[in-house]
């Protein structure tokens, strides 16, 4: 075994599960994550958690949504898998499939109405110290557009990272957002205004204890609010299986009011018309993990990466808002991300924090 | 896929787990079995199921079994898979590995304390509608010497059968022992006697219609007691991934005071070690199906070969003990075949009721 992915396990149940003793684990496999899901148990056996493992294929998934008639079929949850998650101190995802396009000939129509029914195992995951993680494969190397030990390479530079470090130094850019009222974003097209009052940033550092559950993580995101200007997204993604690039959005009185798009223009109005929340803004994320250094058309890296900001339409997450507050309500949460690298500069309450990609704090940062 | 599989996937769900619109059923899937588990999921769905999909895998149970020190392992039972286990209808495992020496280095004691940790989630899955069965794999053709065309070939002959009518067929021998009291079975170095007083035989048609939760089937067993005599076990297999062959087993009183194997004999004294119960025998089953032609080293098919009986140490099923009763309790059951196909008699209270594979009521039979 590559001991990458032993490190990889490490820093999943050490750092960002934070596994103890005697804690109850539910570690959900994909069809191609066998290798992590191993070394991941040798860290739990070895810190005396409780394990049970469950299978997440894709594959499993669409032949049992597209059996028989649409009438005949409710798609309500498991409740063996309610009880399960309701029962569970920490929840381990190791995504990693054969296929991405695996749900491809499933109707939307069965996807919603499959997602509609979950909601109660998808709170119950949420209440747990759920991580989400993803094993290298060749299929999320062929969407990467890469060969798999480039891939591979690519992931554990994203993955094997001195995270206390990295939280530190997001803790400077979480200070800022904490302290601001409104943040400005300036690049080619793009002249955008949120106010972020009264919020407070989440220092998303890979791990359970600074509410953070993606591993990679590197960024730190907010809930912005009455959003005004444009704002347009270079870095290309695929939206419900279509191809996107080029965004524009334009805002009044925080809602999109006009939009475009250089390709799949379609897909990003079906996310508009959603709901209301999903004319608005729930997130504003600024990615600060400089081992990614390519897009690879996959979310958990993209919006993660050094020198990009991200907002997304739709959903905000509670841990941004005051106590007892809500945020944009809505079914989506369909993140849009920007470079920051050049001609770019981000500024709170007037100040410039991010010029060409280097920050406020850094040696060589110059506001001009 | 192999159009068997489909139909595979069609006997377990509607002949052997009767699974109706909204059971809960509980999927455990293992490394090698995910073509089955598809054809399965696909069934589901059409029947409206619920379903839940674990990962039974001996790589991922061998790195958690072997991790850490003995001192720091309390081997507890998951609080999770209880929960799940207890909120489940039906509980399909789908076996099929890839290697099936995968716990070959993973020490005995360790082993026994983690079988005995789960006794409670062993329980509320046999409290559940559950139905074992096995997907081919190269693993497995390989532990039965086969091809792998040929071993497919095997296992779709055993588990593709009428069923209907071998269930038919066995309620002639489970007659017979429910009217008797004592079982004695001859053959060389075997003399063996068995009470089978108030127990009521399963006719274990591979359905828990049946109380049988097999596929493949074609047994009829009971739960004898007060075991006096010799008996030999002349088919070899494979005990906690050690060889075992030619294992001799003395009763008095019901249990065994002495035993020799001409090969793994430390792999008989680890499982009558395991506690008093393993010393009796919890199991006589007599196989029936004779679509099973032939050993496999694998206990799912060899116990239910025609011509052949065998006898396991350890826990009793319920099913064949009278209303309340509670047999013998054991966290082991460690079933041992014989061949009785020539020069062996099996008598039911002094009448010959098989005598060199025929029964009593076919048409060659003769008790001499």
């Amino acid at each position: 075994m590559d001991d990458r992915v032993r490190e990889h396990a490490e820093v999943l149940v050490d750092w960002s599960a934070r596994v103890d003793a005697g804690d109850q684990v539910v570690m959900d496999i994909a069809e191609g994550a066998h290798d992590l899901a191993v070394a991941v148990a040798a860290e739990l056996g070895e810190r005396d958690a409780r394990l049970l493992t469950t299978y997440g294929s894709s594959e499993v998934g669409r032949a049992f949504l597209r059996a028989g008639d649409d009438d005949d079929r409710e798609f309500a949850h498991s409740e063996p898998k309610l009880a399960m998650l309701e029962a569970a101190d920490v929840y381990l995802r190791i995504g990693g499939g054969r296929n991405t396009t695996a749900l491809a000939d499933v109707d939307g129509d069965r996807r919603r109405r499959a997602r509609k029914a979950t909601t109660a195992t998808r709170e119950a995951r949420m209440d747990t110290d759920w991580v989400s993680t993803v094993h290298p494969t060749r299929s999320l190397a062929q969407q990467a557009g890469m060969a798999y030990e480039e891939y591979r390479d690519f992931v554990y530079d994203a993955v094997l990272r001195d995270w206390e470090s990295l939280a530190e130094e997001m803790a400077n850019m979480k200070e800022i957002l904490d302290a601001g009222s409104e943040v400005r974003i300036e690049k080619e097209r793009t002249d955008l205004t949120m106010s972020i009052e009264d919020r407070t940033a989440v220092n998303s550092a890979a791990s359970v204890a600074y509410d953070s559950h993606n591993l990679p993580s590197g960024e730190v995101f907010t809930a912005p609010h009455a959003t005004e200007g444009e704002v347009y997204f270079d870095v290309p993604m695929t939206i419900d299986a279509r191809r996107v690039r080029g965004v524009s959005l334009t805002f009044e009185d925080g809602e999109v009011v006009d939009f475009a798009a250089e390709q799949g223009e379609e897909a990003i109005a079906d996310v508009l018309a959603t709901d209301e929340g999903a004319r608005r803004l729930g997130e504003l994320g600024i990615g600060m993990n400089r081992g990614i250094d390519r897009f690879t058309d996959s979310i958990l890296f993209d919006e993660k990466m050094g020198d990009t900001v991200h907002l997304a339409v739709g959903r905000a997450y509670d841990a941004c808002l005051p106590e007892g507050e809500s945020g944009n309500d809505s079914a989506v949460h369909v993140d849009m991300i920007t470079d920051m690298s050049e001609d770019s500069r981000m500024l709170v309450d007037g100040e410039v924090v991010q010029h060409n990609g280097t920050f406020r704090w850094e040696d060589d940062f110059s506001a001009e």
